[in-house]
């Protein structure tokens, strides 16, 4: 008898995508060090998760929320897929229309956070559309869009995926991405930026709408560090930007403003206006979100409902104060130090030049050795990080001090 | 000047979808109804959705781990994407070894729940793949499908979409879907099932996985109504099921056991042994998931930590006794009123034929009109589902009662 059939096939776009060794080849590093060096005390500078509890209001709303789930009268089943409207409500109003940016409640998209929003909302789009991610990048932008074959293989010559438009934010263009000659037609953008802390002014940014409105390109638009912004000319929403409406997608998230991360709760914006022909992608997503997601949790959207309200909003920006000011510390220790730093005026990341010419990881050891400080290569965000290194402010204002202070001792 | 390029496209595929008129239009009729009848009460059976309060063990955990959340030694901050150890080793423990089946806590990936799971398993699976999906069956398998590309268009004509393998489930066949003589390379299983409320015996079930393992398909199987499975014989997860582990993922959920359709949470297996060639599911879905989600919420994964407790697992059965005694009451009433009726034994759904040959719809009409009940019609799940009629348990006994009486008047 003849096999009359072949199994069933994997997606073969995941056997494009190169190991995620970062976090954990630094995890290994530190862990022999550990073992080597029992006595001494390591300082992390290099995750991205907060260390401050939620807020008091956050925690009073979730306490008032599990009772309401004992209770038959106000227990609470399925939510709708796109959000409570208390939230969105919540939202559109403070985080738009208090802006000058005119999003109603049925644009917001309440979702489990920007992570699940910035990988899943290339479900709506073309396999064939090409698209631009800076180098350096957070890297959930290009490995879902090479999980969704939007990419070739990575040319390991250079690092980097064939068919993809990486423009560089680097040293050179003072971290301010240049518009591509040859146009995307998806445009990943986040600022305040991770991994480089730098942010573009206001009119920069409306350049890149401008842009995409010209050549019919959709920006995904990531201002997740949004709270972190303290200089003015910086907009805060895309939607800031004239016809922003037209071309972006904003991706939002309770993380880094509230300390979520562990609680998990974001949104994506899709203006109605935004089309392609005939179709609304307001639509596109409403019925992507209805049909493979289930609504956050009710308690984790009264929590982010409280983040809305006057206490919840003073405390919380306590939170984002003491982060700043312990990016404050690392900015002007480091710069004292005779380091060239970037970053930790709008957001909660220091870009650091590595000294002597140190590659990323070079760097990365001589810290650990030498002060048993923890940060993240450079290298790890594409190959434009290479020669830089990010620190972050998320940890405690004393073990940022010390740290800091090792540094400047080496 | 001629344009140079087109615009950014959209997922085409999208726009193969019917539009998800089912549930809409049942609220606007029922809408029309209450407007038209002010002073009549409305008995909803219809929905899928629970609505006993959370248990109280759960509700006690909550509260602590809120309270953890709100200092700074015990605050959570970002989960392990595949789930905290403390509710993977549960799982593992109650819902597998007990059962005499060997899943490893690290081949269980803790989500937001099984309609997530069951949409975005089709990331790590071709796009050329072939599916089968029985008839009635739960949309959401259906409708990825469409959306990730593995279907042609639907025909009008028999309401089928091109390319799809659909076993029927009918009266005639006992609901018992027969194996395909072409062989589908992903199959999409559901016992107790969602609509019907029928279940097949281990030994069929057992035939389903040699037939995947002899064809090289391999098995979705939705488990998330195994609480309430009474009789023997009926496998309480797929992998008492010899050889499955080669050949099946299996999807669970917090939401008809313990109640959390509004807390979400879910759980996946892959297990190791599941290979294409050189390449484990596992890894796949491990990075899948590590890349386009972050976790669940830490409160909800110590809320399902909960539900495995002694106190929690005697009180989340006791409301699945609550929700079975009410599909008793309906599935009694409707047998003495000379209905034929189906499922209510093994899963909280009851299918009952339509009597004098009324299609679904005009038996939902019927009903609401005559006895102000509302119901599903069965056609919203499938051409097979015709005929047919569900009806939910998930009521509160007295107006599970109470509409079994009017309908029973009719």
């Amino acid at each position: 008898m003849y096999k009359v059939r072949d199994m069933f096939q994997i997606n073969e776009n995941y056997l494009k995508l190169q190991g995620s060794y970062l976090f954990s080849t630094i995890a290994s590093k530190v862990a022999a060090y550990a073992a080597a060096n029992p006595h001494r005390e390591i300082l992390r500078l290099g995750i991205g998760d907060v260390t401050l509890p939620l807020a008091p209001a956050v925690i009073k709303a979730m306490h008032g929320a599990v009772d309401e789930m004992a209770r038959q009268e106000t227990f609470r089943g399925y939510a709708p897929e796109h959000g409570y409207d208390f939230l969105r409500e919540a939202i559109s109003r403070v985080d738009y229309r208090s802006r000058g940016a005119d999003i109603d409640p049925d644009e917001i998209f309440v979702s489990d956070g920007a992570k699940s929003d910035s990988g899943n909302i290339g479900d709506i789009f073309s396999t064939q559309n090409r698209i631009a991610v800076c180098d350096p990048v957070y890297p959930v932008y290009l490995d879902t869009n090479v999980m969704g074959g939007r990419t070739g293989f990575m040319n390991p010559a250079d690092g980097r995926y064939e068919g993809v438009i990486y423009p560089p934010c680097t040293e050179e263009n003072g971290f301010v991405p240049q518009l591509p000659e040859e146009a995307p037609d998806i445009i990943y953008l986040c600022f305040p930026n991770n991994p480089t802390g730098m942010t573009i002014p206001k009119a920069e940014l409306q350049r890149w709408v401008d842009y995409a409105l010209e050549h019919g390109s959709v920006i995904i638009y990531d201002a997740a560090y949004e709270a972190y912004i303290r200089e003015d000319g910086i907009a805060h929403t895309i939607y800031e930007c004239e016809g922003a409406k037209k071309c972006a997608i904003e991706l939002r998230s309770f993380s880094k403003n509230a300390g979520f991360t562990g609680t998990r709760l974001g949104f994506t914006v899709v203006p109605r206006e935004l089309r392609c022909g005939d179709v609304s992608l307001n639509d596109l997503w409403e019925r992507r979100q209805s049909t493979k997601f289930n609504g956050a949790p009710y308690i984790v959207q009264r929590a982010g409902e409280a983040v809305y309200s006057e206490e919840g909003r003073r405390q919380t920006a306590e939170q984002v104060d003491y982060y700043m000011r312990n990016a404050a510390c690392i900015l002007e220790g480091l710069k004292s130090a005779g380091y060239t730093v970037y970053g930790g005026v709008n957001a909660p990341y220091i870009w650091l030049k590595t000294p002597g010419g140190m590659t990323s990881w070079e760097f990365f050891d001589h810290l650990l050795e030498e002060a048993a400080v923890v940060g993240t290569p450079g290298s790890g965000f594409g190959p434009a990080g290479e020669h830089f290194f990010r620190l972050t402010a998320f940890g405690s204002y004393e073990n940022t001090k010390a740290a800091v202070e090792r540094i400047c001792r080496l």
